[in-house]
């Protein structure tokens, strides 16, 4: 078996293992045996990623001797929604998988969070692995459990905690993947570093960011230390009714950004209203006088570095009025009973859950946002 | 408040308490109240169950000054759908409901487990209370988490586990139910006796059956006996990897009737197909030498006497062949794996947990029963 790392999951009866390394698709099918022998598998997949990878990892699975059935989808966040999660799961059932098989997300956060809701919900819980093809998916969104669909009132709105019993991240995957959700995915990776971990931020700022990209072991790192985190914070906040919330830095301006860009991927991919929405909470943070300036400019400036927007003036055909994008905070889930919650920041690697944020401020720096003339 | 009897389902950090008592509805309020200070509540019910008993259960609401929002679906087993399902949770969440408010089912088995599965995952989990308006909802599908909706492959095939935070049986909402509806919940009732209470069913058998159905006192008795039996099994196996799979007899074979039967509950309520699959179940056990035939008799003898079917002939319409009923148990979510898993009994208050049950014998014994006179 190649070289690889192992972070671990520690949630009692129900840990499980992130194994993170080059080539680790054509081990999946011995990975699979040894976990679960004889269980059958439904891969969940969607076009573009099966041409790419779909073979292979169907190889590995004949070479383990699992039976397996394909399930493709269209690519696309569209995908997640409640007719597709009603057609995987009526898939999963017409190929007679029962609880101790296997539903396979092979894909990004889209299939990965499909798949996972269907695993949760057919039979009550099937068995569920990630083989995540994105960088997003590798660092973030098949790490923790959450999976979900969206909602015609906002995304992931209507999901469940369903823990995968194993990831398989195989970074050589991200190989082809377009620089553009590589840069989305990067988001999320500086993401550990902003949090709680500011040497992580120093090392990929200072040049590691370079060989993450291009592939190098500091990719390997990268995606090992993030999940590291996020294995950490899971474990002690599995359902979200603490810490946890850190992970969402970014995520109420971005999620509000994606609610006005109409979740048109074309404009704006869940990475880039992340990048921008964490620029505006290191921003709004400073405002509040929480946070120096200098370490807003680190954080702007990386991104820029890295290709990534960090303004709403580079939302393509622009975002609409700061009292349409506080509209959309107040569906947004970290709502709670009126009161807004947000993650606010004390400087680089120091992020805080800060509730009873005022409504009234959160749009005056909106509003201010929208008048600043654009970054040239 | 009323005089009424409590029982704890003890699940550490998520034990409830079930309430059961006369005229309980109109304190649905306060107890909602003193559980949830501010709570908003999203009301799920039917057609029929609205016109009985929903402007009672909003006068307590109100008159404890909770906010609340009512979701009227049509009645019957239909309304387990992905579309119901979808309907369910766009209305809870355009209400604005949030984690700490409430879904509440009021409602039979239908109402409760389409409610449960859409508390379960509107926001990966909303606060959940019962109350159920059937017998069958009192003794059984209320108590333990189980949700679910329908699909086109089987019963209950795609849910979730989502444990209530309060059940609130009135048992005066089961003066206005149907003699039908109310046989088919007393073969729910029966089956914690036979499942390992011989007392009580000897307490049943004896006369207390015909105040349960009356509404006297044993009524209520009869309910908690049976909820509190639920309550022991579900807090020692919440999701049925072991010990719940007993509450299942009678429901391989019930299942596959109402299969058999086009889940029309005009031909067959789910109560009628257990109370057939259990003396099924008594009588394939006699025929492998596990049970004694005396035992058998009273079974019959006792389902008879309150108006419960237990042969097939009583099917109206027929059943089909042995092997269609076959090809329904295959599909039904008790086989593990290719081998037939069925609840079994050694008699009276000894029902046991038999794998590996050989599927030639129960084919066998299907078509003898077919072929078996007509009680008369």
């Amino acid at each position: 078996m190649n070289q690889h790392a192992t972070v671990t999951v520690d949630l009692a009866g129900r840990s499980y293992d992130i194994r993170i390394g080059r080539g680790l698709i054509d081990q999946a099918g011995a990975m699979l045996a040894a976990l679960a022998p004889g269980a059958a598998c439904a891969v969940v997949t969607d076009a573009s990623v099966a041409g790419l990878h779909l073979a292979r990892l169907g190889a590995s699975l004949d070479g383990a001797g699992l039976r397996h059935r394909e399930i493709v989808l269209p690519a696309g966040e569209a995908t997640k929604s409640m007719a597709r999660l009603d057609e995987v799961c009526g898939a999963v059932l017409a190929g007679r998988f029962e609880r101790n098989d296997i539903v396979l997300a092979l894909g990004g956060g889209v299939i990965g969070d499909l798949a996972g809701f269907a695993a949760a919900i057919v039979r009550r819980g099937i068995r569920f692995v990630q083989v995540p093809t994105t960088l997003l998916a590798q660092v973030d969104s098949s790490v923790g459990g959450k999976t979900a669909i969206n909602s015609p009132h906002g995304k992931n709105l209507i999901g469940a905690f369903h823990q995968p019993v194993l990831v398989i991240a195989d970074t050589a995957l991200l190989d082809t993947l377009p620089a553009r959700e590589f840069r989305a995915g990067y988001a999320e990776t500086v993401k550990y570093g902003l949090i709680g971990d500011r040497p992580f931020f120093d090392w990929l700022e200072g040049g590691a960011w370079r060989e993450v990209f291009s592939g190098g072991p500091a990719r390997e790192r990268a995606v090992e230390i993030s999940c590291r985190a996020k294995a950490g914070i899971v474990s002690r906040d599995e359902t979200e009714h603490g810490e946890r919330a850190l992970l969402n830095l970014g995520h109420t301006f971005g999620h509000a950004l994606e609610a006005a860009t109409g979740y048109d991927g074309r404009r704006l991919v869940h990475g880039e209203g992340v990048a921008i929405g964490t620029a505006l909470a290191f921003r709004f943070s400073r405002r509040l006088g929480l946070c120096h300036g200098q370490d807003v400019t680190r954080v702007e400036r990386h991104f820029a570095a890295c290709g990534l927007p960090t303004t709403l003036a580079e939302v393509p055909g622009g975002t609409g009025s700061a009292e349409r994008l506080m509209e959309a905070i107040h569906q947004d889930k970290k709502v709670s009973r009126g009161a807004l919650t947000f993650i606010l920041t004390r400087g680089i690697g120091d992020a805080f859950i800060a509730k009873d944020v005022d409504a009234a401020s959160v749009l005056d720096f909106l509003r201010e946002e929208l008048a600043a003339p654009a970054v040239t």
